[in-house]
């Protein structure tokens, strides 16, 4: 029997229905190639627009991995790396696509999926030598890899210690409508953009059927951006494909609605689980949370959705991972909560 | 004032309509990520049917210069080559992509815009000691960046040599279509696929919103290729954007109808340039055709459509690139034609 | 004032006498270049004799981190890994030299310097799925950056690992005399090629003015390795500077009798301190001892003697490195631990 | 029976006594690794002095391969080219050590070995749009591998076409001593050091045991350049094995006189040569010279003498190469003549 929804993550479904009408009333429309048609310009100008500055490079890449491997890699000389929480993305989860660039990652074991100021300072410490690589640039997630946000102080935190050390911020915005969408958030994407070098937003996981926004805000990155793009295969001929997308998600709040949708579904699993008596790995903040339940009612309810068993908590018990999207139907939440009900009253 | 029509490339509108409606049609259904869905699962096996080849492997990237530079890299051994026409797309037009990955290109000088089995010998022999890179991979594009056509001696020719000195053959098809469409064609995909070791099925250049489909036929070459592709950032967490589109392409005839359409329109400015007496650098076999015009045409010409000015031919001659698509209405090619008429008649 | 003696590491002095009179008596003789003259085939002979491996390739480089480099650069294909403890050379004093050649070095906490087959299986466990590298080759030290030492049980049991994970063992030789001339040694030189699938033998470390051997005793691993050494720029075109050397090393006893001076150097050290009632980190076991001293008695030392302080033990006491070599003369160890009484007098 | 003089190449022997007996005064003296020592600092000082370049930087490696991957890599951003003749030494005898660094080499056909700048302006051209790669260095040889020799007037144009397209220009001097020592040369290394950006001087063919001194003029090149030296492997832990070499070198006229010794061997050669009536394929400059023989003679000499044949000039015509170095003895140069001679009068 198929599953009755799939909570593996939030690009399980296509795109959102206002994406997909973009694309068809601008599809005959004759535009030049590689990027530089008439809505990518648009998008571009609405992406400035919505960070709030006017002089930063929007480009549109296809995927996330590909977005991050540009980025680093243009950011980085040959002898040069980059810190990174041992859960951040790029360590485990790109195939080794950093390293073969050229560039090791430090890693930094991480509190709650979050690099702290202390932990990068001690990295950039040991590593004084010119034995060693030379940390340039600090890699984090907003959301992290594990649903959780940073707050304002602590990405000030970052901003202040890369600024003591000459390091570049970078942020992995896979998830930045989540994090910013979250209901302690207290970060506008403006502010955001304000304290890093460079960014990018995510569409994949918020709504587009492919596409990330690269946002290049310290001007000294910006020349001979799209050499980069062009070698490593992310110039898209018909990039009108990416740009259409983005131009609908900033046109007005949809980028947003999309964040807010995915975690308000979050919030009504994390409010029913709590109801049920049990307790998370990490405070849910955003649309991936991690609640911990016996191994017996995993299994009941895997045989009625789809989602990831995470860790091992105890002999009995695991921490699962539950992600919702824009598209997550009110249904789904309340069918697996209603589930998860039955099972605990046993 | 804007032009009427762009004969600039073959990506300079959206998508075949029949695209966008299946992604629309295929939208609500939850599938998992990475290229797994049950939409990517059905186009692989369309096209292993239409290349009559079961025991391939199918992965859709986004675009060309991906392919090339992923499949390339993963078939090359550090210390070996790839054998390239300096008018190879991977040459000239992929701002060193290949040797990005650490990868030499042993140029050979084309024949309207082809390889010879002798040419390529020259280049093998010349590499025989330690010190030099050793050639491993031949890579021809099918229809040329020249817009000509490989025929099947040809190929064979090719393929024979490739034995003779165990290289692998490489075909970049980002216009494959074109080729088999066109009027002298004497090759089917599956003669193609037959000859070659790895290949790419170019969508983007046929009617589709972005997508390749890479085939590797060679099963030597199979195994471990998702690492590249999640490596290279190719493995969109979305795959089904891709499958979905290869699925209609390949449901039906719509991938040769597409070409078909893009050869007749090229073929209509063919003929009319013809009656006007013009020549051309190469006989017309598809969508691209450089015909030679007096300077002072190509002015009037280009205040009304776009295209490139390609090479001087004397001082008061060019040569021009003219390039249809799936899309080329009758209007344009009619209306070009006509001002031709016009100019020539001065 | 000049240090009266530099314990700062095993290559402060030149070149073993033995070493500079071959050099002078091949001198005249005309041979060919690169690593293809009689010097070189005699060293690679006697090298593979005293390894007890007759199909072994030998090759001679100038330096370790070019040994390393090379060697794992030939063992990986792109998206694999090697697994390394965190003190292992190729992590933090090669200045990123593996990840500049494409790959990830997965970290292990190490146990007194050394990896455990528990530590490495757990890194191969967690890079299960298609969107980790995949690891396949583990990098071992012998003696370790922390002069302890492996015993035939602790390879065996590496060894055995790497046989049920198909991975391929690499051992960093650049002290293997100092290993195998250690007290408690339970290993002959080919014990250790018995278990490796490649490793190198230092010179540099142990007499020789620079030069490594590196031995593929895999024979899967030979083909094509001299493409990879010119490639990296590791193929000296007087190749016989290097296989002269090694072939005055191996043509008698005089690698061990290097090694065996430099580790009876240590101990005397080693005994001196013990009697002067300090501890060690690490239990001294071959030509690196590292003692706990005051740090009023390291600051009086420093000022006769060369040498590293390693790191704060508490907020009085710190390890120091002392590192002896096949020069050490008597009077600089006993110099050294007359002054340590002195120091631990008062 | 074995060749009675080998004129393969100018590194059959092994290093000038001079060299040999510095390796050995300097023995026991203790050292600071890395090249920190103070002969590598003097042999720096030394080499500013000759070059009138008292702010230039100066690094020792062991051979020239590496010199030139190191140095071409640390001048290269990811998207940026090297242009060089098809003769040069990077294009097609390093197997692939620059594109292994992820870097495109621009070829150029080149004329008696040599650039022009009017070929070097032809590719600038042609690599306009962001498609492309951006030649950013220009590489060339002095004295040529043909054995020719830029003049100053030839060095000072390409140096103005460098400016104009902001290029920088590198100058691998592995036979820099014999262009500078050809009878007809108009330039001092003074005056190479100003028209260059980098260069390295060659140790092993003009008397060294191994070691080439690279050269960093503009200061743009030199931070951080220690960095590429050791994540390449070219850091020797014994640096002072190179810096003693070069001290000696240098702290009196020896380099040149090393350099004299090859050229006046190879005039001797070439007098002879063209008495018996033979042309030369280049004019003899340098230590490396081209004649051309009928085939039978050139049978009959490499009976007695080592020297490789070079290209097929018609069908009982070859051209062969003869090299001589700093120890070419009178006997073999005579004994050569001698036997052509003889030759020659049947």
């Amino acid at each position: 029997m198929p599953h009755e929804y799939l909570f593996f993550d939030d690009y399980s479904e296509g795109a959102h229905p206002r994406i997909l009408e973009a694309l068809a009333t601008t599809n005959v429309q004759q535009e030049r190639g590689y990027g530089t048609d008439s809505f990518t310009q648009e998008a571009e100008r609405l992406v400035k627009e919505k960070i709030n500055k006017p002089q930063a490079h929007v480009h549109f890449v296809p995927g996330g991995t590909h977005a991050n491997l540009i980025c680093l890699a243009s950011m980085l000389q040959p002898f040069q790396s980059v810190i990174a929480a041992e859960t951040g993305h790029i360590n485990h989860h790109e195939a080794g696509a950093i390293e073969a660039t050229g560039h090791k990652i430090n890693l930094v074991s991480p509190t709650a999926g979050k690099l702290t100021a202390e932990s990068v300072e001690k990295v950039v410490m040991e590593h004084a030598g010119e034995h060693a690589v030379q940390p340039r640039v600090v890699y984090i997630s907003q959301a992290t890899e594990l649903g959780t946000v940073y707050r304002k102080n602590e990405l000030e935190d970052l901003r202040h210690l890369c600024n003591q050390h000459n390091l570049l911020l970078y942020l992995d915005g896979a998830r930045i409508g989540n994090a910013l969408a979250a209901k302690r958030a207290d970060l506008h994407m403006s502010d955001i953009a304000d304290l890093c070098d460079a960014m990018y937003i995510g569409g994949t996981k918020n709504g587009a059927l492919c596409g990330e926004a690269i946002i290049l805000v310290n001007q000294d990155l910006q020349e001979n951006f799209r050499s980069h793009l062009k070698q490593r295969g992310a110039l898209l001929a018909k990039g009108r494909a990416l740009g259409v997308q983005f131009m609908e998600l900033f046109k007005d709040d949809l980028y947003m609605q999309n964040a807010m949708h995915a975690n308000t579904a979050a919030q009504k699993l994390a409010d029913g689980i709590h109801a049920c008596g049990y307790t998370f790995v990490h405070e849910p903040e955003t649309n991936q949370i991690f609640p911990i339940f016996p191994n017996t009612v995993i299994e009941s309810l895997q045989q009625r959705f789809g989602f990831y068993t995470w860790a091992s908590v105890d002999d009995t018990h695991s921490s699962v991972r539950l992600v919702t999207s824009w598209a997550t139907p009110d249904r789904a939440t309340e069918a697996f909560i209603e589930r998860l009900n039955e099972l605990s009253k046993k």
